[in-house]
């Protein structure tokens, strides 16, 4: 089993890319990736691309236009998805290509193009996410899915309508320290609390966006890596977990059963606790997933998520500083690209590369990443070289 | 790096499925893996699921549903997509899971249900995987693809009408000898030559089945294997490549670059070569696939892929026996299953398990799986333990 390190990292803008299609998105992640790399397209082996759904790519094998834009073939590649963790599954499985020996140098890519349709339809694409048989048929979509847990997170536990609220207000203000995210846009708290319903007790602004990107890193084995960057950070702990695809059979709606085992292997893998760690990105597609994030990660216990936030102990100078890059809510949520941009901003973290938003002296940073309402979880740990 | 193992097969019946959806297809398919095996689902560690297409699976992230009726959450999973060839991408997965050290047991599921529409609308949504900018609007599609490789090697190599239909008289006879196949219909070559057009020159029995199915493989590290089975097939060569995502973009049309380039690899990883090869299951999506397959594999020389058939060369006495479980052509080509289904009937062969379809005292076995009409490519090279 080899080390691996990310040697390079970057990301498009992400937004309402109408300008761009998604292979044009990746071609920008990549030019960023590898301008302060020391390697060219020739010594990247093979690749891995995340693409999130079909639909809205206009395409049956989305991956293969990004490869050719790219000037990689005939270099191998495939497509991961995981719904919403579809990112971090190729993360994974770069890990996985270059820890095995099958490859030195590796690229993994995320795209995904969203803004193809009303935001309705789009809403409707993502539900067969849920459970195609059992739930999706009868009427839910993801801020429903969302707005239960919810529900059931403030019920049991007490959460307040403000503590989701802040979460908003903490992610908009990084947004605007980020100059790829989606939203350039502080909020107040009034903002917050007082938007328009989108699904009870869930308004507009506890959504994440509806956004176009890409986002792309650069993998390496440890030989490779120290030709290539004085400043590798390197993958030390990786947990995949899964939950069941119904919602209904869920004992409980205030955690992620898949979130929490991933947690606790990658913690494992990589001899690190909670408290180890320096900075954080989680999948806050909605508020309430990033108070449960809190949760099923250790960074406090069960049900003391709001409270968390609301006391500002995951801003950058809390103790578990939580996406400093607007996150999900405020950089932005392409699909495929979503858990690759969350390594993107641990790397430029760890690196100390990250400007007004920087989390000082970061040293060991995780990725949480949920794909639909829980389905796939991937949990990494990232050290600095 | 770790050896890894197929410890257990199975494959669920191929045909027009309409009794079963995607997750029980998978069930028939686990079961029959799990039967001769010494494990059960306790000892599965992870999990890595192929699907090619959203749309005929009507599903956003459909392996979670299959994890989930398999009875494995809360284990870690995501899906393989490179069209065609997903199922191929989900073994080279579960074998990089393994080789890591990530797992020591991975479960590799390949699934597709495609009978949810009339063979038009799928044939349009299998469009989707040539280049959505360049070709698809304008009207191409797969047979249209693979008639234009058939006339270029027609034209260039003098291959001929009756070689083509070879390939589907040899493979629909082996199919009659697989009670799994989709197919269960001899043919004669004056069939095959007289059959109805469907993009010149390519007629009705020049062209694989729209199959729903799944086939599954149990993969272990070397120390559970012999824990698990006393007839392990161990997977030595691993090759991936790549072709451009627009065919009118390649120097040749007779020929798939990224296929070479997976073959180069999986001989070199191996230390095999084609005359090495007992026993291969190749990418007959249309009867001209296999041809060019011989010849991009090296079990003839460039052009002579169709003289290989006509003389028997690729008969179970030949010698290179090709698709003995019928192939894309008559076993059926369900998607994500279909390299999976690959893998299983290689293990077969190499267990001395094939029946009346047994390639006699095959050692070393080897499958080609292209997605698309190239853009991406595996090739697996199998021993016998």
């Amino acid at each position: 089993m080899r080390d691996v390190a990310f040697v390079g990292q970057g990301m498009s803008k992400f937004g309402d890319r109408e300008d761009a299609s998604g292979r044009e998105l990746a071609f920008e992640a990549f030019e960023e990736t590898m301008k302060d790399v020391d390697a060219t397209r020739d010594d990247i082996d093979s690749m891995v691309t995340a693409f999130g759904v079909d639909e809205t790519n206009h395409s049956a094998q989305p991956s293969s236009e990004v490869v050719t834009y790219l000037g990689l073939n005939p270099k191998a590649d495939f497509r991961t998805e995981a719904a919403c963790a579809s990112g971090s599954a190729a993360v994974r499985s770069g890990y996985m290509t270059i820890a095995s020996g099958l490859a030195d140098v590796v690229l993994v890519m995320g795209v995904e193009k969203l803004n193809e349709f009303p935001t309705s339809h789009t809403t409707e694409v993502f539900g067969k996410a849920g459970d195609t048989i059992w739930e999706y048929p009868y009427g839910t979509t993801f801020p429903g899915y969302y707005a239960m847990m919810a529900t059931a997170h403030m019920s049991k536990y007490g959460t307040t309508r403000e503590q989701l609220s802040e979460v908003a207000v903490k992610n908009h203000k990084y947004a605007t320290m980020n100059k790829y995210a989606h939203m350039q846009k502080e909020i107040t708290l009034k903002d917050a609390v007082s938007a328009n319903p989108v699904a009870h007790p869930l308004n507009l602004y506890d959504c994440s966006l509806i956004t176009d990107g890409a986002a792309s890193v650069l993998l390496a084995s440890e030989e490779k890596a120290k030709e290539m960057t004085d400043t590798p950070v390197w993958i030390t702990g990786l947990g995949g977990g899964t939950s069941s695809s119904t919602q209904f059979k869920r004992s409980d709606n205030t955690s992620i059963r898949g979130a929490r085992v991933a947690a606790e292997k990658a913690y494992e893998m990589s001899s690190k606790s909670p408290e180890d760690i320096d900075v954080a990105t989680v999948h806050d597609c909605f508020t309430i997933a990033e108070i449960i994030a809190y949760e099923d990660l250790g960074f406090c216990e069960k049900g003391k998520g709001g409270e968390l936030v609301e006391e500002g102990e995951t801003y950058a100078d809390g103790k578990f500083p939580v996406n400093l890059d607007g996150g999900l809510k405020a950089k932005g949520h392409p699909i495929g690209a979503t858990g690759v941009s969350m390594s993107v901003e641990i790397a430029k973290q760890l690196g100390g590369e990250a400007g007004d938003r920087q989390a000082d002296g970061a040293e060991i940073g995780l990725t949480h990443n949920v794909g639909g309402n829980g389905q796939h979880v991937f949990v990494h740990i990232y050290e600095r070289g």
